[in-house]
């Protein structure tokens, strides 16, 4: 489909403007939303802006959800096309973190699934693209995930979210935190999610994320071969109004669902 | 002092290599040690054995504690020069991670205590290197820890080790992630503590560290300004068989002690 080279180009551009921010981000004006330790900056904005102008030329005709300014809302077409945007998903990381650890996540949804998806991590310049059917890739080479199959190994990619959230995600991850053979917490979902897609983690653990969020990510996780639900194992649709994402190689999705609904069947 | 042109030098020279070797990392050699999901390839060998081999010429007469092979104990005289070599700190993320999150780390430890340490992350090109009373520096330039002050905003970098550590792990830091603005796990104690010394982040705890762990990362987050000591706020000492760790930039130090034994002081 076009929509993936027109994912592409646009993200490959917004790459090279980031690169160049990035290099100079000390000067970055930042300002927080609701929660001090939800930031926001100026580069988010800019991002976005340069996206939404881009999809008004091109296809002028259809919905976007997006974080910032105010199309943060479900398209009022659920099930028509609604292109899903987060411009900087790290933000806190682009502000302060050692390594580059944010992402540029762009997807196409109909019927309320991303049908295409890209992610670009630009300081690395790791491409993800993904269509429907079409398999996942990360600079033109195709993903798989992983094939472990027991959770006391298993590389685990848990978001601790903010303050708000703590103790509900320590609650419901506890039992998987205890037993994950390793945990990390990169603090992006495009970093987690796409490292279940790349094999490099066997699962990823959010208890509040918003369409924008994981709309690309999951796409090319499921592409890759992966599985994507709700923390209960019921399907990740975008706009259903829930928030938990849980993902993972398949292989060991039904084991991480029970032992978070409480019911160890390990 | 001169030793720490030879830590710079040989920690440039072997940047080299692990770049070389991080581009075929599909092809290296992994094993586990007594957990498995404790790794050890043979990078980690190879780069223990060039500066082995390198501290041999230039420093015959002085002791070496290192993570591999035999070397992994307390030199015979704690006081005496001992050098603290880590080949590869964040060993699971050399072989799993979307990020090359790993650092060499080598200091120099007189006195019980580090007074010349460095640390390479080869892929990002980051070069820490730090001497008592000297200051700490990346790539050449002075780092200073950050001003936070309070726990609710502050960015805590916390590892939850392996599964053997990890309730302990969870019932020891309970307070500090349930308070903490943001919460990351990165899996290497180079990435986490050179990130309290650069300011990206306030806050580091590890429940089970071996000198070699911390050794070199300790001068650089003292030089940069910031704090590190035992869990309990008792001095951090290299060789006395204590193993928890906490980082910060000084200015939560108190609180987050008194969060970590139990007695919120906040």
């Amino acid at each position: 489909m076009k929509e993936i080279d027109f994912i592409e180009r646009i993200l490959k551009d917004l790459s090279v403007f980031l690169i160049d921010t990035y290099s100079e981000r000390s000067g970055i004006e930042v300002s927080s939303k609701r929660d001090p330790n939800d930031l926001l900056t100026e580069v988010d904005l800019a991002v976005q802006d340069r996206i939404v102008e881009a999809l008004a030329r091109e296809y002028p005709g259809d919905a976007i959800a997006a974080e910032e300014r105010d199309l943060s809302r479900n398209p009022d077409d659920p099930n028509g096309r609604c292109w899903v945007i987060d411009p900087i998903d790290g933000t806190q990381n682009l502000v302060r973190s050692l390594f580059p650890l944010f992402g540029i996540s762009i997807a196409l949804a109909q019927g309320g699934r991303p049908v295409a998806g890209g992610v670009i991590m630009p300081m690395t310049r790791d491409l993800f693209l993904a269509a429907r059917g079409e398999g996942a890739y990360r600079n033109g080479a195709r993903l798989c995930v992983s094939n472990v199959d027991a959770i006391d190994v298993c590389r685990l990619e848990i978001d601790f979210s903010g303050p708000a959230e703590r103790l509900d995600t320590l609650s419901r991850a506890r039992q998987i935190i205890e037993r994950a053979g390793n945990v990390r917490c990169h603090g992006a979902a495009v970093v987690g999610l796409c490292s279940v897609a790349t094999g490099d983690a066997d699962a990823f653990f959010h208890i509040s994320l918003s369409p924008h969020d994981y709309a690309a990510s999951q796409i090319i996780v499921e592409e890759a071969g992966g599985v994507c639900t709700r923390l209960d194992g019921s399907p990740l649709l975008l706009f259903d109004n829930r928030q938990g994402v849980l993902a993972s190689n398949g292989h060991i999705h039904r084991n991480l669902v029970s032992l978070i609904s409480g019911h160890d069947q390990s």
